[in-house]
């Protein structure tokens, strides 16, 4: 019988937890859930013949030493931070482990250990990184083994909210990661590759310069920018490619309201506000504005930024309630964790709302001297707020891989991200199977 | 005969040697000039018999130990970050310490031994730190003084070139001190106090937020904020003051056509561009815009940034060659690097270029329910490239402090910075008989 550890129970594990326990009886597994806090990791389990919900904390390393020397396959949904302490353990006690995070300086310095173990410490397999990985690495390869050449390559990703007509919320975004990071998103510079120039995108304009993307039945998309797309230069072999160039997808209107925040500084994370036990919304947004008795606050937005007083991006900061003088609520915090604690306040997902992941790639290439373009698209919805399309979506590749590596299927050793067939083949296979497709389409430019 | 050791031969000391040497013979003091190019040191002390030049190496601990045990004072001209190890020898050897640099934590560490061992260590005693403080704090303790309270300070300063119209620079600027902080001026988050509330200013906002201030004689300054305005609330004692703002001053027309480059990414240090080493200046620009091959950089870039594709910012970019396929002339390089460079070409000082510096204060006060206004200001030309404004401003507040230091009319000992009468009052009075004047009025508003 082998024996999986799931490290860390939380809202992103709900269906990797799922799929290992269903597929647990047919293959003889125990499925160990381990979390800081028991009772989460109760939930999950259930009372699943299979499963076994135990208390686990990271820093104590007798503990972890315990739990992962029982185990065959640690998978970490923990804080990526966490990884390095898991893989040494895993390393010292000869286990595999599978995460979803992208492979840090740290991780990739296990490889050659892993290898000489026998071991398989594969990352970046969740959904972004993971699936994009796999759907954009197929077709690549599959042009490349038709014999041509790669002359663009684009991607984007966005986690968002399925359509609800019966909604108000004019943003059509809500929280469904970590807020954390959606309000930090885009900061530093974007680098990219547009036909064959290299372009950079600094922060304050990244929101400004986005492309329109329509994805057929689905309607059409903004995009901005990744941080660095020439690092998959490397990591996808495309030297010499005329267009690099990876984004994030957010619905037509999002990207000009969410840049007000960044104008006025809204954003920044690097220093802490004054007065923040006694201030309101409006007095946040009032003090990155000039001083001037005599207008409102509104006013002094519209002008400062160019915005129509009556137009969308006003009305979606007025949605918001950032021009009431509700005290935001928190004792000290930084731009970037006031702006966070005020969105919670109407974009945290209530119990029946459905997500929806939206993924989107395109490939050009030449044959017979005629610029072909495949463009290959999911578009996937949650069922609620507790399995949502990102639940599934980072999970269940984790979950294929880690029965694939179990079936004595994978033969790929040392730190790895799931860009080769081994890997690809099987799980976008079973991806297909439980109904998550990229539907692609092939025309002559 | 006491002994003077200035660390540090470089442009900012010229006028600093010169003051001292004049004034060694009447006190009876040797001025040792110690640099890293010994021939730096010997072409300021020249043959003057009370001088002595030799070479220097900050990092060689026993050479440092050496000649810091044979001063009886030491003022450092050196980059800021080796105060500490000076201080640290200072401290060892029994040595006064003065710089013109700000106090850093390392330096304020040190008060409490240096106040031991009736040690002065003297900082920000040059032009901006340094005159900014004392003319300042003059006015503000005599408002103090006469019993009133202060509800408004600002103060602002400028490193400019004196006006010269033969000259055809639209920019009315060149660099005419450390280039590379005139490039990354600004950068971090700007806050300070206006009419009670606190505000806050992103980088990419600073210049377009800027101040018009007139001055007497002079003509129109634009003024931008200086990063942390609030720091002075503890220096100056200013708890409560209703508006606090420090400032940098430029010719009008500067702060917009600066805002291009940041508006761009090309002041941005934090990474480094792809293919520098065959990279024109307009090239340059051109990845910093959107890929459109059927427009011109000069119409995307003004069309990207809302300016008159024949108006006064252009010209300037214009003026500085930044549109043409001239080679960057660099290896490699971050945005900021290869804009310095580029900038150098045209902004670099001939030898009979006049500096100019500017420095003007504001302060509001409340008399017998009458608000009053002060407003205090010194320009000052420099003679040529070699004796500046910015040499003279810098060096004679220091030598100034190290002669009323030797002849016993400094009793402060420990970590100070010249904010109190016996520090202010005599070297500003001593700067006013060597024509660096003050011109105070007063308004009722």
């Amino acid at each position: 019988m082998d024996r999986i550890l799931i490290l860390g129970a939380g809202r992103s594990a709900t269906s990797l937890i799922k799929y290992l326990l269903e597929a647990s009886v047919s293959n003889d597994w125990q499925v160990i859930v381990a979390d800081y806090a028991l009772q989460l990791a109760e939930e999950k389990v259930g009372n699943h013949p299979k499963g076994k919900a135990i208390a686990f904390n990271i820093n104590k390393e007798e503990e972890r030493d315990t739990v992962i020397q029982e185990a065959d396959v640690v998978i970490s949904m923990l804080p990526a931070r966490f990884h390095p302490i898991v893989a040494e353990a895993c390393l010292m006690f000869g286990k595999h482990l599978i995460t979803a995070s992208y492979v840090s300086d740290d991780m990739r310095s296990f490889d050659e250990q892993a290898k000489e173990k026998g071991l398989l410490f594969l990352n970046e397999c969740g959904l972004d990184p993971g699936i994009d990985h796999m759907s954009a690495k197929k077709v690549i390869d599959d042009i490349r083994g038709r014999g041509f050449e790669l002359r663009a390559f684009e991607s984007f990703t966005g986690g968002l909210l399925a359509p609800d007509p019966s909604d108000d919320n004019p943003w059509e975004y809500k929280f469904t990661w970590n807020p954390r990071n959606v309000v930090l998103a885009g900061q530093g510079t974007v680098k990219f590759i547009q036909e064959g120039r290299y372009k950079y995108i600094p922060y304050h304009k990244l929101f400004r310069r986005t492309e329109m993307i329509h994805i057929p039945g689905h309607g059409y998309f903004e995009g901005y920018a990744n941080r660095d797309s020439l690092m998959y230069l490397d990591v996808y072999g495309l030297q010499g490619i005329q267009t690099l160039y990876r984004g994030t997808l957010r619905r037509p209107g999002f990207c000009k309201a969410w840049d007000i925040f960044i104008q006025l500084g809204a954003t920044d994370d690097s220093y802490m506000l004054e007065g923040v036990n006694t201030m309101t919304h409006r007095q946040f947004i009032n003090s990155f504005l000039s001083y001037n008795p005599a207008d409102s606050v509104e006013l002094k937005l519209a002008h400062y930024l160019g915005l129509d007083i009556d137009g969308p991006e006003m009305h979606k900061l007025r949605w918001l309630g950032l021009f009431n003088e509700e005290p935001v609520g928190l004792q000290k915090g930084s731009p970037a964790q006031i702006l966070e604690h005020i969105l919670k306040k109407k974009w945290t997902i209530g119990p029946d709302v459905k997500d929806q992941i939206v993924m989107w790639h395109l490939f050009d290439y030449e044959e017979a001297g005629q610029v072909k373009r495949v463009r290959s698209a999911m578009v996937t919805n949650g069922d609620d707020a507790v399995d949502t399309a990102m639940a599934k979506t980072v999970g269940l590749p984790l979950g294929i891989a880690t029965k694939l590596l179990l079936q004595g299927k994978i033969e790929a050793r040392g730190v790895q991200i799931p860009i080769i067939p081994e890997f690809y083949n099987p799980i976008l296979s079973e991806l297909g199977e439980l109904g998550f497709h990229f539907i692609e389409e092939e025309v002559v430019l």
